[in-house]
């Protein structure tokens, strides 16, 4: 069995190191350059579909075809019948672009997926590594004849990356030709059919605001815009979920559903796969009339029809956002004096800020969530000094701890468990073929949420069995500041992440360590785990009271070990002194850091009072749902490991009227057990 | 005398409060609904200037003209012959745009202006107070017919102007039209002419790279540029003037020159006006050959012929920069394979590190600067209790004493002395109208640089000289807080300052405070105060060791006081316990703070500590200065000013280890002194 060779190749690795793990994994990856080549069984045979896609470019007169890894919505995760570039190439990671020709084809992905891609791409294709547009335009300028045009499906490209490939191709003499019929889908035989499943509305405990309310308030913006739309549309599927207050099932890990919206002031046509819209779900949407309040229930495969039947009329300006907004739509919308743009939809904008309802039942998702991974943590304490457990066999305790929670729809994402070196890989989730022992000696780090009804997760912790080296301490201890001096800081109403996210980054700064990814993203109400555009991003909205966005700095040692912190926060008003409009923002994921790897000496004194005081409000919001459930275990080792913090003893960095704050505090805390 | 009447009215109004201002005020300022309409004698009589230029349009066929308040080069000051705007409407505040149609003039200006503007502008005028392109571009669809032009000079427009303009006027059927021969310099008859002053070559002793190694490093940069500049347009003052190690006297406050370079691998072209050139400086560029190394002296006038004549070779490419190059120029370089653009040009961001001269030449001008301040509080705190001295006396002493020191070159920018409210003011100089007597009841703010032939300095320091309210204190604790935060941070090598000049202002946050400024810009050697692109605003390149800025958070009161602490400090790599390429800043300023403003229980360890470590380095670097200078008085006002701070005897809010830290300065500053 090839799986049982890698998991042999790994761990004789494991054991011998670097050099014997290099021959050994050679066997695992093709070898083009010997005759005949070698392929591993992992490779997939994609002569036949090659030459079936080429023989669709011939007539099209296309020196060049595009497949991208995308869906029509841009969409983060994509669904099984949206992977025709792994259909086409075999390679199934989640970025990348193939480029087809009459006699070549290549494969673009990033450096996380390059070992990837050469277990499982047969001697059809090429691999390149350079994955910016300047250098897939620079390739095809090479390889397509002057003259020749470049075929794309417009659905699968966004504004940004056509524009992309325009500047680039500008003055070559190569042009690109949208196709919106996609070639792939026209020799896909097997492709996977639509889910069966029924798109459902949410019940109303969970729903403050009703679709028309939504609706009315779009609306209003519409008329407020000084740009006179007349009409919005909506590409992003979760624009069309939100409007409606509906969940579908499309989309691995995202309640999604296929879907367009087109809103004018008296009009709303719903496009999606009309033969899983329920009788009760019309009455819901009121499809039976035309007025302003009901929906029009259209094909979902028609959103161009209709769009350019609707551009046709005189006087109309369509809005769209245009982060989301395919190709295939946007070249529709002429002329120019008929489009208005901005980078999200009124919908994304408004989406980003809770209502009351929405804060309070993602807040009371984020207590259940808590007592799965508080579970996960306590088994794994007691588990781990065995010797039996894996990464895999961590992640799938904590999937099946949260699928026992109330209104638990699944994970929102692949769990990242990931022991020792591996947590120092972007991107990480074990294998069969990856996975680690978990033991005493490694840092051991999981990344995992859940879909509720209520909300979405997204949690962070890492932790040590054993005894940590200094360095781990350090490095763990600097980016909890980081995680801390974010959330405790407060900021003017409409402060920009970006502007604050180096108070994650800056304790690591200071002894020369940083860390390479973002800093936090928006999270959904039973809606994405990257729910943009909020978060700490160049390209991130400004805050407002009521998003809910995640926190997490992180430290990763090459071959070594990872450290990442991750909370969900929302952010609230907070009370100055002096001024009006300032905000904060308040943790709501409530699981405590490992206390091994707190040197609390490092903290300053506000650190170690705001870290004092989320494990009060642990011990207030938590301790009540593990006593509900009879976790009488699970509430002893959460009463354990919020213990207050005192002063390091061996410490006196802390200020002694601080410590009488944190003695009010401890007393605090003491009055509520 | 007219002035008398303003004196009266600020007396009358300092005594009985706001409504018999508004009352005395409103005789300073028109009032063209009366009629006849009443003009102060402030108010400048245009009718003749606009009939004038009305006959200058009709030929051209234009139904408006504009015209800016910049001038050619985009220059932040302008020099008075560039002050066409002022001779068309009279006002001559430093930001604004006229428009002349066949029957209507009209002024938009910014709020800091409004009232400047009723008191200079003639009936002939009217006022507009939205500044933004978009309206002015709305006023003119409005009063221009359908189908007609609007006359503009191309020299005077950026590209950014030019295409807000027609961005703006799209689709409305006016159009621009570039006139580059300027129609107000044409009715102009007693324009101030060229100042007759020569240009001069800095001495050796303040350079280290010739213009020949600069003109070699910029000729590196343009063949490493993969898209193959062929030629490098300089048009900012300070490009040519750095490239060439020149300085000029055409722009108060600026040691510029008027001039352009055209530099191609093999030739230079440098535009200036010729008759300024002494035989010496011919000499000095090596103006009498044409090889690779000899600077071709040409005629200002001509640049827009040589740069039409080089244009029209084959196979050349202009590399500009967009921030710097007017409208006039890049309009020439068609079409689009034969331009190269980039926001600045590489002689603005090779200047914005300086070399290890200019760092230390650049140190050693703040020192002597230094002495200047010093003199100034000194002798403020002796001489305001008498009640004699005011905004205005305070600003001449301090560039008397600026001008006393070896190789000053004059005041960097028009000192900003104010005291009490007027501090609150943005962009505040004291005039004969508006000065302030200090006293010992108000705080005072005193914003002030100098120009030298070895570098270029900018220091504000705010004073209270009786018993500042407990607001006050926590407000110039707070700023100086964010200011000591800045200096003390340690980041990588390439961070943003914009993403970090939130520390300049966290503390201030904390208790609802702000300040609507920003937080910092580049200074030059011998060159602009501000000098872009090195700073904290969004557009500022990344920090880079040996780049140099100023740090300057504030805190304004309205009608009450305003407070600001800005100092210089240069970009120096920074050792750290586990990373390379961390920098951090060194504060080359060196002026003690008001200590009588600083609450030390609010300060944390490390602050406290930066600050003693910082007068530390006063006492040793301005220290020997003063007794060089014989300045005994002052030495002894230095030392008593920099007095080590210890934790603040009724606050314990400083760790105990910290307190170590501190006593370990101490012992060290007393073995200094």
């Amino acid at each position: 069995m090839p799986s049982c060779v890698w998991l042999l190749a790994l761990s004789l690795a494991a054991l011998t190191g670097n050099t014997a793990a290099a021959v050994l994994y050679e066997k695992s990856e093709r070898n083009c350059s010997l005759s005949p080549p070698y392929l591993p069984s992992t490779a997939v045979n994609t002569t036949l579909q090659l030459q079936e896609l080429r023989e669709r470019m011939r007539p099209l007169n296309i020196s060049a075809y595009i497949i991208p890894g995308t869906d029509a919505h841009l969409s983060e995760y994509i669904a099984p019948r949206d992977a025709r570039m792994a259909f086409m190439t075999g390679f199934t990671g989640s970025a990348g672009t193939a480029i087809v020709t009459p006699t070549k084809a290549t494969l673009w992905t990033d450096s996380r997926y390059w070992v990837q891609a050469e277990r499982q791409l047969d001697c059809n294709w090429e691999l390149e590594k350079d994955v910016s547009i300047i250098s897939i335009a620079e390739w095809l300028i090479s390889e397509v004849p002057s003259g020749g045009e470049i075929g794309f499906d417009p659905f699968l490209f966004s504004l940004q990356t056509q524009e992309n490939y325009n500047l680039n191709l500008e003055s070559s003499n190569r042009s690109l030709k949208s196709i919106p019929d996609n070639l792939v889908d026209q020799i896909w035989t097997a492709r996977p059919p639509i889910p069966p499943d029924n798109i459902i509305h949410l019940p109303d405990r969970v729903i403050q605001r009703s679709w028309q309310t939504k609706v009315e308030d779009i609306r209003n913006q519409m008329k407020d815009n000084p740009y006179e739309p007349t009409a919005l549309l909506l590409s992003a599927l979760d624009e069309t979920a939100w409007l409606f207050n509906l969940r579908g099932n499309d989309i691995p890990y995202n309640p999604f559903f296929y879907s367009y919206t087109l809103l004018t002031m008296d009009q709303i046509w719903l496009f999606l796969h009309t033969d899983r819209v329920s009788e009760e779900l019309k009455m819901y949407l009121n499809a039976s009339c035309e007025g302003p309040l009901c929906v029009q229930i259209q094909e979902y495969d028609t959103v161009r029809d209709v769009l350019k039947e609707y551009v046709a009329r005189p006087g109309i300006k369509v809005w769209i956002g245009t982060e989301y907004t395919n190709y295939a739509l946007y070249e529709l919308i002429t002329p120019e004096e008929k489009l208005l743009t901005s980078s999200y939809s009124p919908v994304l904008t408004t989406k980003a800020v809770k209502d009351e309802t929405e804060q309070r039942i993602l807040r009371d998702a984020h207590v259940r969530d808590a007592v799965a991974v508080i579970q996960l943590l306590m088994w794994l304490e007691k588990a781990v000094p065995s010797g039996k457990e894996t990464e895999l066999t961590a992640a799938e305790y904590v999937n099946e701890r949260r699928r026992n929670q109330k209104d638990n729809r699944g994970p929102s994402f692949e769990t990242i468990s990931a022991s020792g070196p591996n947590a120092a890989l972007a991107h990480y989730s074990p294998t069969k073929e990856t996975t680690r022992t978990l033991t005493v000696d490694e840092m051991y780090l999981v990344d995992s949420g859940g879909q509720y009804l209520d909300g979405t997760t997204d949690i962070t912790r890492t932790v040590h069995w054993g005894t940590p080296t200094a360095m781990q301490k350090e490095a763990f201890t600097r980016v909890l500041m980081g995680n801390i001096e974010i959330s405790r800081t407060i900021f003017p109403s409409g402060t920009r992440g970006v502007n604050m996210e180096m108070l994650g980054r800056r304790a690591l700064w200071e002894v020369g360590l940083n860390y390479g990814h973002g800093t936090g993203h928006g999270v959904g109400n039973y809606f994405g785990v990257h729910e943009w555009p909020v978060g700490f991003q160049g390209n991130n909205i400004p805050f407002k009271s009521g998003m809910f966005t995640s926190i997490e700095p992180g430290y990763y040692k090459e071959n070594d070990f990872g450290i990442r912190i991750e909370d969900v926060a929302v952010i609230v008003p907070a009370q100055t002194k002096y001024g009006h409009n300032y905000l904060t923002f308040d943790t709501v994921s409530l699981v405590p850091y490992d206390r091994k790897l707190i040197d609390t000496s490092l903290l300053s004194a506000e650190q170690l009072l705001w870290l004092n005081n989320y494990y009060v409000t642990i011990r207030k919001l938590v301790g009540p749902e593990l006593d509900k459930q009879k976790l009488k275990a699970e509430k002893d080792w959460m009463l354990k490991h919020t213990e207050p913090f005192a002063a390091s003893g061996s410490s006196t960095s802390v200020c002694s009227s601080s410590l009488t704050l944190i003695a009010m505090t401890l007393t605090l805390i003491h009055n509520i057990n």
